[in-house]
């Protein structure tokens, strides 16, 4: 069954066309994605920090890099926007009007609260395994001041909506004809495995690492 | 003659080690990227839009995808953040709590005004050939219909910060005997260019797209 996260603050305004607001399409995209822009207002002003963030069922877990800042304005709560894009190529159409990007992106709306003492660790094992999945088991245990240290906030998906744009440049009809370049860049990430220079000896590249990957676009 | 962007607005709080106010080194991260992060605040609620860019000097131009929203509780300027984040690899740790990710950011404030008619063409030109180097005077040139349906935003770089994280993971002294694999998960992009199915037949793909590429970052 299909939950629908649509209200009237995330109406997709410009190009309605390219708007999602299917719970499963969201979180395939905040599934894909491992760094997310919190948006968040103090004294008016709005400020926008990149942070790195976990999804568990309905729910994400913000790492608290930017909590202090988030914080220190409110009480137990405060409203923010997470946005998580997957920029996947540049859309070169015939005229500078057309041209574009072939993009994932979601946008949630909500009140983000402090995870408590009991759930931290837990919390953190989210975020760990949703940016490097099955990381976690191979860590030496988080120890209790690790986690005294440790802010991260709980933030509901609940009120959001996605925006996709995908495939060639949409030129005007007469543009066709004429004798310029157009297509698309599609954008792929490779990702390396580098050692620690202080490794231990002997210890090679492990299966989640080696193996490491995330869904791509369909193509 | 170095320049610095840093107010008490953007004083880097978590890890200022990491903090950069430098004109020109937040100017290179700037022209790296593409896609930057708009926040602003409507009714008290924050949003934060993705969105194409260029810069030219100490001016961003920001195309107008989230303008009507953005623009809407405004009369002339609006006060926005722009963040731009460049993620350069995955720092695997061997605590959870080391984890950690290899970014470039720029986090900039200040107040934007919309272009005024005359020089849309212009901030249109900017924004096209910082996205794709050389692009703009292989095109079909802009209509007046095109200038007058678009919105471009002039935004000041002014005030700001950069935040920057590179190399190995930083584990607890005692961590490093552990026979656990950390390094880095470093990412690079690829752009392959694929041609518009509707391509006008014996058109090459042009110099200016078969090398684009970004500036990466300095291992």
């Amino acid at each position: 069954m299909s939950e629908d996260l649509h209200s009237s603050r995330t109406t997709v305004e410009r190009l309605p066309a390219r708007a999602v607001y299917d719970f499963d399409a969201i979180a395939a995209i905040l599934d894909e994605g491992y760094v997310c822009h919190v948006g968040f207002v103090a004294n008016g002003q709005p400020y926008v920090i990149p942070t790195g963030y976990g999804r568990e069922g309905h729910e994400l877990f913000l790492h608290g890099a930017a909590a202090n800042r988030m914080l220190s304005t409110a009480k137990d709560s405060v409203p923010l926007c997470v946005t998580v894009t997957l920029v996947d190529g540049l859309v070169l159409a015939r005229s500078a009007f057309h041209h574009s990007v072939n993009y994932r992106s979601v946008v949630l709306l909500g009140e983000a609260e402090k995870v408590q003492d009991g759930e931290k660790a837990h919390a953190l094992e989210v975020i760990t395994n949703h940016i490097v999945p099955d990381r976690w088991r191979h860590l030496r245990p988080v120890n209790q001041g690790e986690l005294d240290a440790t802010i991260v906030l709980r933030f509901p998906i609940v009120e959001g909506s996605a925006k996709v744009r995908g495939g060639p440049p949409k030129d005007d009809d007469e543009d066709y004809a004429l004798p310029i370049w157009a297509g698309t860049l599609e954008i792929s990430r490779r990702y390396s495995a580098v050692n620690d220079p202080k490794l231990q000896p002997g210890l090679a590249v492990p299966e989640h690492v080696r193996g490491f990957k995330r869904p791509g676009p369909a193509r």
